[in-house]
């Protein structure tokens, strides 16, 4: 097989029903085609979930930053690139590029995935896979210009906005709560309103804690220094109503 | 430009992330690439909403039935074809059929379109739309064995399993809760240790009225004959707390 270059580039479509009210993807869906990109990357580089599949080894998405001048409208074709441009013991960092087929830049997105054993759950060593395969893929040069993802320091101020129950169409493969799912729930916090005024620049999401079908999900909103820029967190909570962090997140609109 | 065939066939994957715990295509999903497949197959030949919008009008999904032997597994590349076997001056109805590359059948879909005026909201007459071009792409030979949707005769005895509130991620492009979202919902009405010994052979949905965000869904379910065979009425409530039904569901498991 010849080598295949660091970059991988797939092509999505805008569907129609993965656009909002105004006729643009939604963020979770663009997140979701983020996600598939890195998954057809690695795995057609034999570091993916396909092959880790095999030897009781998972990625799991830690973080992930995603900033945008626009959004594909329904109908359009766009590219993802992806491509990894950092890999250490227990993690690597992911680029994305979201390009129209003219050229046209639509925006950026960095990931930062930890491998984990699926049996202890712990921390596992990146370069044991395939003698250190990944390292033939790191790519430094290509340009992704945003910032990485902040630590998002929220305070005991933020407020409940709202708590949701999770069932069977929230769960993944893993029985996790699907990465995807928490975006669009993090977008539900603002109404329509709301979005016929302001657009989504920024997304920065830190995944902290997994959690199950049957947990009750918490959602808390705090304004930053501007009045477009917030932080989220998100909690879960089981039937003794004890609440964990399970993602904290940025958001600023323009 | 050639004459389309009458049938179009269309290449979808399922996607990892859009697949459940047991590594399957959700049905909302499935749903959403038949719904894909109609719109795509509907413009490509001069009826479909990019024309439609043009002149005022849209596509009204009334009713879905769709009934499975099995779902696409993650990866698992596979065609929708989707071909209008009846045309009448207010409904048109289109057929659905789920195959695998190498011609394995998943199963079929059924569904019953009416045309409206975006206006008046008022039906609008099929065969206004070019001099009756969709007559010239009616398909009766082309087998969909599964029967059509029946009229789903739900009691007052149906039980409150749970409501929701509705909010941006819900909407689509029309400003209605996405008729994807419905099925979501509804298959939410069982949770995960029911699909480990249950899986989905028959879904049938009408669309009564359209909901808006903002409208807190109902969610009522009885049992049929079967206990593997339900009736779900979902209504919506506005600020005064009055119920409107929006769905009417059947859903047998096997």
């Amino acid at each position: 097989m010849d080598k295949l270059p660091k970059i991988g580039r797939y092509e999505f479509m805008a569907e129609p029903f993965h656009c909002d009210f105004s006729n643009h993807l939604f963020m979770g869906y663009l997140g979701n085609h983020m996600l598939n990109a890195a998954d057809f990357h690695s795995n057609e580089r034999g570091y993916g979930m396909n092959y880790l599949n095999t030897i009781n080894k998972t990625w799991v998405l830690s973080r992930l930053a995603i900033e945008m001048e626009d959004m594909p409208k329904a109908y359009d074709k766009f590219y993802v690139e992806t491509w990894v441009d950092n890999a250490m013991k227990y993690f690597t960092s992911r680029n994305f590029k979201v390009v129209s087929e003219s050229g046209h830049i639509y925006g950026y997105g960095k990931s930062v995935w930890a491998l984990i054993d699926t049996g202890s759950r712990e921390p596992s060593d990146i370069f044991a896979i395939r003698e250190g395969l990944i390292n033939e893929y790191i790519e430094k040069d290509y340009i992704c210009p945003i910032s990485k993802s902040s630590r998002v320091k929220i305070t005991d101020k933020a407020s409940l906005i709202r708590f949701i129950d999770t069932y069977y169409s929230d769960v993944d493969v893993n029985g996790h709560i699907n990465s995807v799912k928490y975006i669009e729930h993090i977008f539900d916090l603002w109404d329509l309103d709301w979005y016929r005024q302001h657009t989504i620049k920024r997304l920065e999401i830190a995944y902290v804690a997994e959690s199950h079908q049957g947990d009750r999900l918490h959602f808390y909103r705090e304004q930053r220094d501007s009045d477009l820029d917030f932080n989220v967190r998100i909690t879960k909570s089981n039937e003794l109503c004890e609440e964990t962090e399970t993602c904290r997140c940025r958001v600023l609109f323009v």
